[in-house]
């Protein structure tokens, strides 16, 4: 056991509990690289990143935390965009996450974050918060849309930005190709037709008066 | 060890074989029920279906080869329309898709199955060979519609059913919400024009002649 100088879960900026966590999640990202979610262990992440097993035990407890807190820190990445139109927000931010995702590592870590939401109601739990909290954000662009009158005004943001990612995921965890430039253009075609189409209406036909209520 | 009367693989119907298979993949089926993915174990479906652990071990190898083999094996039962309109096939399939997955088994069956993936390569060629055939499959109702002139000849079938399919993964897997008659209406409405405005066209252009070259 090593002694914990510093209470668990604080976040001194630059202190040593941010620079335990950077290391941690830096070498979970290697090992994804190297080995996949399959060869991911609590010991080849503490003997990568130089820190403690214990350490590592107390502060996540076991792999699924990790993966998440890592899944949530790479994403605040991928900015969103503010182009002026829908299409134009659309395609941007649907590039991005292409080019997030045209990394292996990325991939290998939606994979293990799915994996462990499959087995940890806890992971489940932050997993499902995580995307709701992206969607709603993101989702401010179709709020924008809206105000312009580039789409109905029942269209639920947060459906069309699930609608946005859908494709993504489905590629690499159901039909298991990589993620190219060709979907991230089809995704972004196949939204704005769709909402304009009315596909992410609201079922009781309220007004979208803001993203946070979808 | 038990003795096998009969080889590895044989699948007389009605014979022993096969009558092991079908209790092996039902208690799979109930197990998913009872304790989802997390509590999955050889040791439980050995109890629940009354055949030898080391049958299982001999005839699957591991947990990961037998969801494959239950998600292909219930997958049969979501039949394929032919309505005479690609909107009305779209539709009925996506109902029934929702229906599918109205289940809490099968949802914790697809989880099943894409964490299996995530850990063994034998198992990620199963899911994507098996999900390939179902495109190619669900994919005549693209190359029929096609040929009725609904949509462009440079259509790709498989990008079509590809669409179809993911907001419900997207949702089991990454939002983690339930499925239901709403998203299946959302998706129909959503792919038939997507397609009709050109998302899903071949990026070289070249006409559909039939849904198994995709």
């Amino acid at each position: 056991m090593v002694t914990a100088h510093h209470a668990p879960g604080e976040t001194r900026p630059g202190g040593r509990t941010a620079r335990t966590r950077q290391a941690v999640l830096a070498a979970v990202f290697e090992e994804l690289g190297d080995g996949g979610y399959a060869a991911l262990s609590m010991e080849r992440i503490a003997q990568r990143s130089g820190i403690h097993l214990a350490t590592l035990y107390r502060r996540w407890r076991c792999i699924e935390g990790m993966v998440c807190e890592l899944l949530a820190d790479l994403s605040a990445d991928v900015l969103l965009p503010d182009t002026g139109s829908l299409p134009g927000d659309l395609r941007a931010l649907s590039h991005a996450i292409g080019a997030f995702y045209g990394d292996a590592r990325r991939r290998s870590l939606i994979e293990a974050v799915v994996s462990a939401a499959a087995r940890d109601p806890e992971a489940e739990a932050v997993l499902r918060e995580f995307f709701d909290a992206r969607l709603t954000l993101a989702g401010r662009m179709v709020v924008r849309a809206v105000e312009r009158g580039e789409l109905p005004a029942d269209t639920d943001p947060k459906e069309v930005m699930s609608a946005l990612g859908a494709p993504f995921y489905y590629r690499i965890l159901i039909a298991r190709r990589p993620v190219d430039a060709a979907l991230a253009e089809s995704a972004a075609t196949a939204v704005w037709a769709a909402a304009r189409a009315g596909a992410y209406a609201r079922p009781d036909g309220a007004p979208a008066k803001g993203a946070g209520e979808g």
